[in-house]
């Protein structure tokens, strides 16, 4: 069996002298507090403090990054525990679906998955093989047993990977009850949510209509009435503020586009949405708009807000009609800012008391976009990589192309953006790794001199997440 | 006069660590057979096996790569020997052409072209001096020598290459009289053909309804009606299957779409595309149709199916006009894949049995939507970095940008693609050590282990290329 | 206070072996003389050789590449001493606009600004202490107080600077006054102009119609009429010939489209274009012939002809309406080349005779169809990485996506393209640094040979502006 082991300098440049700064860097910043002012665990984990189930439903079954690659090698997703929306039955040993796991866990190499899941196997669970069909059941039973102990419960590793803050993310029409437990208990660990309104804001969302009126139920608001509508906003960010302690919204629109209508034009528009008689266009016009409106409210409320666009949401039709969302089949597309973004950074783009960080599936931006504009604009920073390009080289090529135009300023440090609790820490670890190793590059190359690198170094790793998202 | 040397270290990374595993690396895979699973070599070659005429019909007039080069500096194509349509006479004498490319070979410093020429000067033809002007007459000398010995005919270099198998490529109208004779002949060499049928999918290729009706003819099929069009392509099929021996069709579009009509539809379409009376948008339309109508046949029969989209043909109409195709003046442009590929994977992208390999002219696609493509659909794999990519720097970003999202698995090895047979071990040789030379950096970056990375060597050189073309 | 010092290996690789390749380059072209094609320093410096204003007015108040960065940030304009349009005040106390750059001089870690910056402040001022808020004064008053001796007077640093020829940029209906003076002083820096029509030639600019009327007087031509009007292009070509002793032209247009109308298309278009009564796209277009028409002229009378395409000018409107143009607040956008270009490659593209020197803000396109389309027409070069690319890591893209398609002798080495002066040298210095390296990298892979490497250093250097220039 082959020893597993995660090399301490790993992602750092074979070069003796880009090593060694890098390790210096690193060893100053890599024990700083996790700040996660963006992802996708569950709020519930944290408040009630219930053990994790079995190794794979942590492991396996949620995590779309995982079971994408086997299904992309002609695994069948019910084989690995996959749920369906109409409830046929799939695979429900978990030991089955770890052992078809571990048969093709050679097809993660060189991908950022291995490394956060060895980081798991090793840090976490104390393993020290490498997962093969043959150390699979070692693998699940040693796993297994950890999960069931206290020291594994949500909250004491939530201590025990050093987290300060971690975001989570909710719709609008969520009440929060585990944000509201935990603001009522005593426990010390920092957990807030985010507004994230897209099932009343995208008229093309599942269900809209119906999310719409619970939307007006819930905040005793005339959502039928734009000024109403508009109010039902400013009460459920108020509420996701007090109850939910968040301090930014979020916004996955299939594009970047913003618009700023005349408030006539934004009534007649909304109508139509409501009335369900959407022209050609509408719906676009209508997530544009509304960008601008809950930039309009961040300056009232002081919420930082991001923007996720890009993404072509369940691609493959197949697998969205029997499994439904989020089954690694949302597929990037080229995204423009320059044009798209143009009617927010007129009405608003100037002021510094703004925060607004976008994101991209789409690296062309990149240099030829994102940098330029958050190179000007105050209102703007830029989110690190996201999804796809949230991994070693994605890191690489995302500093290569915004630090020469933008500089580090602008940029807000690293998310997670996860919903696997367990990586955490190490995906943090490989953005730590990657910064101080670009870093180091720089200051080899005698392009930084050292003492800047190493408060840049704690700048990417705390400052920067922590001024942007007021956290 | 300067010395030619292949260094034994060429394309690996100059760190001393990294260098030492890729050199590790290398020696494991260097010699493993070549399978050459898409190309265009001239299968008469190998079924007569006569001599190659002179060093400049063979290495300059047929490749476009050299030529283009020297015409974008003001050489003139007719100076270089490239035949007019119109038969207009041009530079007949292969030794002034072959003088006329060394004046000028400093131009390809730094590219590709002259990697793959520099080995052809030393090891298959022996040569210890660089090539300048001083040495035009040397050079052509001995190359016109050896090349009229038997050791430099077509069947000895195949087997002093390690070619265990090379797939040429045809038109769907093509008797395949070579491919006949080598299958009638005693010669051990795998010579397989690629069914490739633009000349009758594509309405707008030059003389296609003459294609179309000898695709009748040859058929016994009456492709005046969309079904006897079908037909007569599976017959076509089974005849390149069993008279080619082909496992692969081929697929070289202008764009990357795929349409899925009903066969009402595709029947009113047809009828219109025979009877030429094409609506705009209908070329495209039916191209789109007939790749899902490939696929669906590739299920029937087992092949694999190639995607080639992207190259902007014949951009330069005079050169077009006087020389016809392939003068160096394709162009590629930008690929949309995503919504491009969807009515195809709607149809047949789940099913695992199914082997489309996409290429791209565009790299912004690689990590935007071929990787994550490619991470999903179990009938989808990438080929390799294709034509104006297919150099260490090309080779080296798909790596970078593919492997982290699409893992390895997911890709097919390497192609050669090309017409210039002599170049063919030295553009393996080139993918060999770029691959070595990327999973040494993997390893040196402790992003992979050593026992890793020797499977994944053998696997990009060799095995995954037999697995995705069945060969 | 820390120390400021230039390493004298900054921006070579960190690798030992390339590093010592690079530096044996970069020793052989350092101190070659600098040719500067293509920029936008003011004649009048070189003309009447006053001296510069105090540091703030010299190097921040006119960079929008330093104050766009603070401003990003939140620093107001104003507080920086950018004048406003309709002259409402500004910071005047040039001591405190430089403490305020002092204050956030951090911003610019990592950019290209802080080499060129700091470069500037080191050998051309003999600062020896980095910039902080604690040395703002002492700087300001170092630089002030050199500034006042004749020893910084422009000739005189044009001389210390060793600058050859420098090129500035004129709009069509300049009189040249400087470069006149300069054509009658015997003062031997050599400083010529290049003719960029954009005002008469964009019917979208700011007063076209105006400038046009100026045009006709200007010329005593008839610029109501076709004829005329590029009659009128004629004489202007030949006064910046005359008078300003200019070899180039060049054209910043929104796209790089070009058409090839009939001599009928163009009289009525430019009947519409002059009576104002334009059509949906017929500013484009109208572009689009202008930029063929310069290219006839340029075979004509020999200029060589340069296009600059691709910057989405002014994005902020509240800043130009408040700064005016030129407040770094241009973004690029994506820029597609092959189809746009090939009605006036069609015309002239195989026309050796004719240098059409093509520039982009879009990386995407070096590899996709600037390369491509280089590496094919004659008539086509490639200008180097450009605005926010003029960076390490963007010519560092540049030389990795082009050179293996285009080669080297398809470019035609470097442009400073600043308005600030002092920094000519540092951007000279980064660029021939930069190339060394990338010259290193492929001598130490064993890709070129180091005889091939210093020839190359030098034509990137001085050879290939010379020629394509015709300086």
């Amino acid at each position: 069996m082959a020893t597993l082991t995660l090399h301490p300098d790993r992602l750092f440049s074979a070069d003796p002298g880009e090593r060694g700064i890098a390790r210096a860097l690193y060893k100053d910043i890599k024990d700083l507090p996790i700040v996660s002012p963006h992802g996708h665990t569950d709020p519930a984990w944290f408040a009630h403090n219930e053990a994790f189930p079995n190794p794979a439903e942590l492991l396996i079954v949620p995590d779309h990054y995982v079971f994408r690659m086997l299904y992309s090698q002609g695994v069948a997703l019910e084989d690995l525990g996959v749920p369906t929306l109409d409830g046929s039955p799939v695979e429900s040993d978990g030991r089955r679906i770890w052992q078809r796991f571990a048969a093709h866990y050679h097809l993660f190499r060189g991908t950022p998955s291995e490394l956060w899941l060895n980081w798991v196997f090793a840090e976490v669970f104390g393993l020290d093989t490498t997962l093969t069909p043959d150390t699979a059941d070692l693998y699940y039973d040693t796993i297994a047993e950890q999960l069931s102990s206290p020291a594994f419960r949500p909250r004491a590793l939530f201590e025990r990977f050093g987290i300060e803050v971690i975001a989570t993310t909710e719709g609008a029409l969520d009440e929060l009850p585990a944000h509201r437990a935990l603001g009522e208990d005593d426990w010390t660990g920092r957990v807030v949510s985010t507004y994230r309104p897209d099932s009343v804001v995208d008229p093309d969302y599942e269900g809209f209509r119906d999310e719409l009126a619970r939307f007006g139920e819930l905040t005793d608001e005339d959502v039928g009435s734009w000024k109403g509508y508009l109010n039902a906003h400013r009460k459920r960010r108020a509420y996701f503020r007090d109850v939910g302690r968040a301090t930014a919204t979020d916004h996955g629109h299939p594009t970047a586009r913003t618009a700023n209508l005349s408030e006539r034009n934004c009534e007649k528009l909304f109508a139509r949405v409501v009335e369900g008689r959407l022209e050609d266009g509408d719906a676009e016009t209508f997530r544009a708009q509304m960008l601008t409106e809950m930039a309009r409210m961040s300056l009232e409320d002081g919420m930082a807000m991001q923007i996720h666009p890009g993404a072509r949401r369940n691609h493959n039709e197949h697998v969205f009609a029997r499994f439904g969302r989020d089954k690694g089949a949302d597929i990037p597309s080229a995204t423009e800012y320059v044009e798209a973004l143009k009617p927010l950074l007129d009405e608003f783009g100037n002021n510094p008391a703004l925060t607004v960080i976008l994101f991209t599936l789409d690296e062309d931006s990149y240099s030829r976009e994102l940098a330029p504009l958050a190179g000007h604009y105050p209102a703007l920073r830029l989110g690190p990589p996201w999804w796809f390009h949230d991994s070693p080289e994605g890191m690489r090529r995302y500093r290569e192309r915004i630090s020469e135009t933008a500089g580090f300023y602008n940029t807000v440090g690293f998310n997670d953006d996860t919903r696997a609790f367990l990586s955490i820490p190490a995906r943090h670890d490989v953005a730590r790794r990657m910064d101080c190793a670009w870093l180091a590059k720089l200051v080899a190359d005698h392009r930084l001199d050292e003492t800047a690198a190493s408060e840049l170094a704690r700048a990417l790793t705390y400052d920067l997440a922590k001024q942007a998202y007021k956290l």
